[in-house]
């Protein structure tokens, strides 16, 4: 992939020096030092998810790709490409059992590609062949006790794994809930639920975080038991110092305040991290900032606001490509997530306290806008360029024909079926 | 199935006949013939989707059942035992290419259960196997003219097969959208659309009529080609006479009048029939009246007020089946539809139309309330009983030990995963 | 009143009592007894505010009606009738400074209709005349000190006026939020918001409650400081063991299960109380129960369910009467809460239990159906009746002519233009 | 003004040519010509409402500001003042009776401001003094004839009105509908509407338009008579060439993607015309560009995509300025509105068709990102600065002291309730 930077960035370096200095003066006018903003740019950093690589579906299809990775391994390759072109994505979250593997194997592959691991994501939303316990009336939250118990062993393990292969934090998302009023009881059930969890608290590393992931509905589609950040707030709360709470951008009612939770939880101690997509209607699962981008700056913009050597997040991508090449979704999602961080960057934040003392809405408003509308892109590309990355990454991407070479060696898949059939 | 139903029935007659007579007594102070109404709950009909016999699922999992069917003939006594108890449901609507089978057969299996077909259905959404053309990026509009014809040959193909079984409709419903601002032109991808729906059109025979179905979104999408029923009723307009618009309860923006929509459509002369389910989230395809009950209500109440010999709709069921006996939630929900039709011809519709003339809103308000939190279950229960059905299908249905003896014959299916993996 | 009550029950009785024998029979075959429930709904009440008894409005126009009261003694006058007729409703909850009036004075008139007084509602989201500080910009939240200051007194008044008419409980619903990103800092207006309801909580009564109000939105705004339960919780949880979170049926996102944030309430024993009302769209303000009963129920199942002493719960309407007499809007209301009590009375808790342990989601739902279906009409109205009410209130106010007679002596008033003149 | 603009922009011109000239040459590199972009530019009109120019407020209360303008000959000010500025508000459009007056004093107001006249609004939602029929229930949907007959009168008045000052279109907005279940007749309340909607259209002159504004919900909180897109769609039909749909941005269920109902109108031959604002949860009439900047770009790109001179469109802003100085809200918002304009300007639509055609979805959506994300600012300032406006409009305004000069000779409004009180 290097001859292919090298080249592609060649073909670029005059025009992105010519952009990068006219923006640096435009800025320099607005008092901002390009340069340091360039650097912070180099800070940023995103997880990018085993299972992003492979392409999703609905519960109605899904319409594989050419060269889907087999396996954890090729899976890690894919995360490779993303890194070394995007220098931004230094980390990949794993989802067990689907990578499953030894984990010297894993550490191997990863060392590799210069890769480290992010937080864990344990799965009892779905039951795996020879499973015991069916997770179909829910896991953590299950009315019997042995299903629970499968349920909590398996985050246990999940937090053994993540201990050999240098991780240092477990994501649960559980899909329990109910489909009909009634069907369970609601207090009950939550209760169930906080057993279980300090269960798994009490297996926690003590440098390890319990990230806690809210979602309205889906699987279950009346009632979930984590099903806003409110309640996720109790249960981090109950759990401890190290229970924390996790945002995914798309798991919340319609026309909710996304960044005010965000603030909330900051000032509750309890904000752990983001699963980072965009969405129009319910949990879409889209490339990051490809629908609302101003709703991603707006939630950086409380997080740049607020940083401080005690908030210590974790971000992760979580999305489903169907219609995209994966690699290519997820470089261009991770960009987009830099480029919030970037424009975030550029508040004045000075004149936003003062406009905000005077009641001067409009310009407080005005103030968050200028720094959105600035195009950063020459300080992302710079940025790229100097640390060894790709100038245009998924021109580059395209030019070194990767899925192709791949496509060689991985088979093909056939469209299975969502799950409704 | 029959015995089970004697005895069963004969263990609640008495209490029926005691609970029928008193509320005979109580409409009769109202002016109501409670008989009368007896007898028009004997003409209900709803169609059961052959699909909703089966165990459904989400893109995270599927959890199957005992005994699922394996096949239409399968089904097809699956709904035989549905109607039997409810006497509600004699007609199925079968969708290609998951019931494709030998019409004949078809027949001859439905005629043994005295059933028949309702609209015939279409599947554009999924690639099958060996399958010249993928649908990935979409069906009867796609760019490529040869994927949609192949979309307008299957649709074609319904027909014929529908023909030979009695169907008298197609309802399309496609997955066609987008998942990205850009992805597609919106207007070409219409045009298209249309140009496709033409050819299918002019392949109806004359006494068919083809329902345009819309919906906003599956999770993952950012536009659907026939996204509400503003597009539904352009379609049918354009396409001419035998075109209408089908409702699905379940495909609608967060907080829509529906019932609003169905009087527009009817006004329009474009109300075709409906897809029923109910749903509190999405198009999460719960069991009819189990969310919101006066929803289904007031769907009706604009049914029974729009009755004419002109107004021919095509009544179906349309739900996913994901954590109950797919036959216990089909006849769970054929009886609450039932019911709606009963409340909703309850309403005292002199009155009503005189508080509506005198503004009285909260007078015409509690009209319509009247008639809903009537418990018409006395004038179910009879009218099952009188057509040889149960006064009690779950329990008749559980008594008889249905699914346990079908298991028998029926293998085991594994949990299929859902399409996000 | 107490003629025409007598006179129209007369004309009722017969009926009623059919009815209610009929009901007991059917109840008795489902093994409850109709007396014990009847003696129940006898125990039910919910406060009436006093600012329902006016015409409500839009911002866009506000229609009066006839008779409209003057003040806070004739709106207690109304309130005299509300009780009298349902007598479901012996506690009125004023609105400072709109019923600001001499203590003794209200309680002589709340004495004279056999009323008491339920929680204060203080109101720092309009501006008064000659009012020394503006709350454009915000009260109990804003960036001035004295503007705060000014909010709290405000407060700490209410208290003092409710302990002088026997009130032991203040709400607090503040219109604080901002209109455009960025117009606040979120995080500092929280903190600010958090120090003045220290302060206000600091002059709480030892026997007193605090209730913090949430509210999502009004149209016009970007962000509200107390937008839902979770900042509600963080709220009550800092300020200590007398302040509790109030919820308004109106005031959440689209599609949110408000009887999930009802169960969670609960358990953090944090639920104080509600604010009842229905709304299609957003907070609508409409009739108790004319939108969607059986939300109302599912509330009021989990209510029942968790019935013990340590729950002590205000209950009251909040709504706005654009189209209708406030007096029988607010009698329907009254009972439309009333039945979701008595049907959730009547869920079979045992048997449910059972349905949850199965995981028999079916049966479940239909459980808490069947109870939401029984017609309890006969019961309420005998509750009502035993105890000196009116079987149909409606029919009686309006057999009365209270309207008409008070216009007389009440001055019409002219349409005031809504805010946005 | 002149001075001030002439002042403020001689502090920003070197500034203003720098940036120009870097982004002329960035764009260059893309194959854009800046100046003919600029030029473009110069071309953008939009309506300024007359109402807007007022201090909005929620139905709980209004906090005017300094300044308010007294009549519509204070607002017309206003409005010179704003296209003085933007160069961007060259019509003005008015709201009858609230800006009633002599027609040559109007015109001659407006000659001075260098104004014209966009499309009328009638208002039939609220009661005016002396009325002889109240719309409380209804304007040209009500039961009563002699009310529509009233309500048919002012909008045959507002066209009369219109013509007498160069309009040449009416915008129909009425708040009829109803605020509970079976208030109305849904089917009989629209043959009403429709039948007075003949009627005005019956009035129009042969090159004027009629434009239909849907809204779902608000003053009415059950149903709206033109509740959506697909209903105006209805009416327009039924009623002629002349009649068009308006679409509000702020006026549609959550979530729904308004630029597919622009494309579906464009397709339809019916769209007429725009009310532009921006919003987060219901109608709540913000500066346009403030909340989804991204939403008012992708309308913009179906737009401009579709420009012909058959489509020939009413760019009007509808808000409430209930927290900034309106002519600093109306000037941000139509700069906002110009800057989405220019923006979609930018779009490479040959590029994008083939990236549609090729499905590749990810450049497609990438296409229209790096034109959304185009400073265009200096475009918009030269171009402002090219006709003599300011660079820094709100920087401008602020300098000149018009509002206390203004406060000098308007009394000051005290603030008055809302709807609610």
């Amino acid at each position: 992939m290097k001859n292919y930077i090298d080249a592609e960035n060649a073909k670029r370096i005059d025009a992105l020096n010519a952009d990068y200095n006219a923006l640096a003066e435009h800025l320099d006018r607005r008092g901002i030092d390009a340069n340091a903003i360039k650097e912070r740019a180099k800070t940023f950093a995103v997880a990018v998810p085993s299972w992003g690589t492979g392409t999703g579906g609905t519960r109605f299809a899904r319409f594989p790709g050419e060269g889907e990775p087999r396996d954890i391994f090729d899976k890690l390759d894919d995360c490779g490409v993303i890194h070394g072109l995007t220098r931004a994505t230094p980390n990949v979250s794993l989802h067990i059992p689907w990578d499953q593997a030894d984990p010297k194997a894993l550490l191997a592959k990863a060392n590799e590609h210069g890769l480290g691991f992010d937080a864990m994501n344990s799965n009892t939303f779905q039951d795996q062949p020879n499973q015991a316990h069916s997770y179909k009336f829910g896991s953590l939250s299950h009315v019997d006790a042995a299903t629970r118990q499968q349920a909590i062993d398996h985050n246990v393990a999940c937090i053994e794994i993540g201990q050999a292969i240098g991780s240092s934090a477990l994501t649960v998302w559980i899909g329990d809930g109910s489909n009909f009023p009634g069907q369970t009881h609601m207090g009950r059930q939550f209760d169930r639920y906080m057993a279980s969890m300090q269960e798994i608290y009490g297996a926690l590393p003590d440098d390890w975080q319990l990230f806690s992931e809210h979602k309205m509905y889906e699987p279950a589609f009346y009632s979930t038991v984590v099903q806003d950040w409110g309640t996720s707030l109790m249960i981090a709360q109950e759990l401890g110092e190290k229970a924390k709470c996790l945002v995914d951008l798309g798991h919340h009612a319609p026309n909710v305040n996304i960044e005010m939770i965000v603030s909330r939880l900051i000032r509750a101690g309890k904000l752990g991290g983001f699963h980072f997509n965009d969405s129009k209607y319910g949990d879409d699962d889209l490339d990051s900032g490809t629908i609302d981008p101003y709703r991603m700056f707006l939630v950086w913009n409380e997080l740049v606001d607020a940083e401080s050597p005690d908030l210590n997040l974790s971000h992760m991508i979580d999305q489903s490509h169907n219609v995209t090449d994966p690699i290519e979704s997820l470089m261009i999602s991770a960009m987009e997530i830099q480029r919030a961080f970037v424009q975030a960057s550029l508040v004045n934040r000075d004149a936003l306290a003062g406009y905000q003392s005077d009641n001067d809405a409009l310009m407080a408003s005005a103030t968050l806008r200028q720094a959105f509308r600035t195009d950063v892109d020459p300080i992302l590309q710079m940025a790229r360029f100097e640390t060894g990355g790709a100038i245009a990454p998924i021109m580059t991407y395209r030019a070194s024909g990767y899925r192709a070479k791949v496509s060689e060696t991985r088979p093909k898949v056939s469209g299975a079926g969502g799950g409704i059939v």
